[in-house]
């Protein structure tokens, strides 16, 4: 069978890791990224054997760094099944417009958005534990943001084994990405918004619209990942050890015990995931801290940790499995998935 | 009408506070303040004209430095009718055992201690919105930590007005008060502890035993102020307006328009304290963001920051005043706390 033909436009913190990502999956071939800023970026993507395309207006700026580009986006969407949009947030909506749409219409082309655009950006808004089934449908997805796709994770694998009456979450999130250097806050907590629900609610039920879930949010002075409080209400009483064999089941959920471990800070997850040698020290999958899980009736609450940067990554390749009609999508994908870039073994 | 003699040992964050606190007072005199070590806090003591007491074998590394001390602890001790204990956490029940317990026993003093201290180091745990009548039938109080403080206003306040069927608080710690420069996390989001619930939870219960009430905890790397996301179910259904006049209603709560005042987080709470002129920029309030008030049927959410050097003063004084049987104690000792301490007059 062939393989899927992947593009990928921006080569930023999502897009550089979906790129290696398509680049490790059997069935798949990376045919190039699109990037516009001639930068270390460029280099890193030429050292990989990764072919780089940019926008008209900017071949020149490449050239005159000495930098080698293959062609124009419109070169690049000619030769590619689907195209997975990592541009910077609200970016997307401006490529579908001018690039991408002509060609979905036509049959020519699939997209795929980040978090970051509207919900409108896309036929559905995605998670593979939520709802996977419904990308055989779309011609387009929008993969949700980080902090949606760890919210979703959990929330979709209890309220598909127990129900969920509601969900009110506080997200405690990291203030920049490590490579950024302009960012805030470096010494407040910042209420993102100051107002209950914050947006994640919402995004949240662009995914699974029926849940009752309201959300805050505050920023604080971190790089790492976020933490979030998850309180929720099921519609059963549930015994504490067989919510954590539940999420335990799953490759992408990591149920972590911080009294065996010694693991209790978003630093040492990463340091553990520095020294397990992990690509970029990446932590895909959602970490939740088992000590933390507190039952009482139909009450659960836990503290889990979302790495910002990657935890995306196995949702984008499933989406493209999805959008390409690929047999036995979506569990065999989801298999497939996890088993390429090693999900689930972390320390254990 | 003699003023209470008070002597506070320790002069530390809160220890100096207090010291100045009292000195405002019309009815309190500061006979003086313990210190172990001989250092810049001396003479900080000094030019605000406070006398400096330490423990006898101390005495020469004062004299060493050429630090004039009144005296020694036990000198202070039989000149005041109430002793602060201010010294770091777990040292109070030392200090009790070794100095206090025994002129105690004789009716010759009375004492406080901090939230540092285990809840049996004294006869009852302090809130003056909660069990203010309690300290008239005490001999020694426990005013309550900072965080635990910053709960029991908003809790007892909700609770007398409306009922509350249970609380549960996700709480954002400070990592270090802005003096301290050993402590972290520098880059990490720390569970404290990794379960729940953390000890906030029990400590509240010590001051209001019957109170359903849990929480989480963790540290983020910041030195300012601690927020609190407060989930409770009440009682019964209120309007939101209606809790939003019965919490501005109490000068040590102060409800902020994040909106209106582009006050959204606590690096703006504190600049706007330092523009107000207000000592090292205390914000002894607990600061309670109105845009963030959430409710639904039963349900009530908000977030709040608690200033951790200062939101205890206030409390330590009206101790005080409990202890010593002062007239109208508890409402006339809290408007006049109030008064002097300029509470509530914070935008608004």
């Amino acid at each position: 069978m062939s393989k899927i033909r992947v593009g990928i436009n921006g080569y930023g913190t999502i897009g550089k890791r979906i790129a290696d990502a398509v680049a490790r999956m059997p069935d798949m071939e990376l045919v190039g990224v699109v990037k516009v800023t001639p930068d270390y970026g460029y280099l890193v993507a030429e050292q990989k054997g990764i072919s780089v395309y940019t926008v008209k207006d900017r071949i020149d700026k490449f050239r005159g760094k000495g930098f080698k580009v293959e062609g124009t986006i419109e070169d690049l969407l000619e030769q590619v099944d689907i195209i997975v949009d990592a541009t910077p947030g609200g970016y997307g909506s401006y490529y579908k417009e001018k690039y991408y749409d002509e060609l979905i219409i036509k049959g020519k082309l699939k997209a795929i958005y980040q978090g970051g655009e509207k919900p409108d950006v896309a036929d559905i808004s995605f998670n593979s534990y939520c709802n996977a089934e419904e990308a055989l449908e779309a011609n387009s997805i929008r993969v949700v943001s980080c902090n949606t796709t760890g919210l979703l994770r959990a929330i979709c694998v209890l309220n598909n084994a127990y129900g969920i009456e509601k969900v009110r979450a506080t997200i405690i999130r990291r203030a920049a990405d490590p490579k950024e250097d302009k960012r805030g806050p470096v010494n407040s907590i910042k209420l993102n918004p100051p107002k209950i629900p914050s947006h994640h609610a919402l995004d949240v039920k662009t995914v699974i619209p029926n849940i009752d879930i309201e959300t805050a949010a505050v920023i604080v002075p971190t790089t790492l990942m976020h933490v979030h409080s998850v309180y929720m209400v099921l519609k059963t009483r549930v015994d504490r050890d067989e919510i954590i064999d539940e999420l335990s089941s799953y490759n992408r959920i990591v149920v972590i015990d911080a009294e065996k471990t010694g693991i209790d800070s978003t630093a040492k997850i990463v340091e553990s995931a520095r020294d397990l040698l992990r690509p970029r020290y990446d932590i895909p999958e959602l970490i939740i801290w088992k000590d933390s899980i507190f039952t009482r009736e139909n009450e659960l609450w836990f503290l889990q940790a979302v790495h910002q940067e990657s935890i995306v990554v196995p949702e984008n390749i499933d989406a493209i499995r999805g959008l390409a009609r690929t047999d036995g999508y979506p569990d065999k994908s989801i298999r497939l998935t996890d088993s390429v870039l090693g999900m689930g073994k972390f320390l254990g």
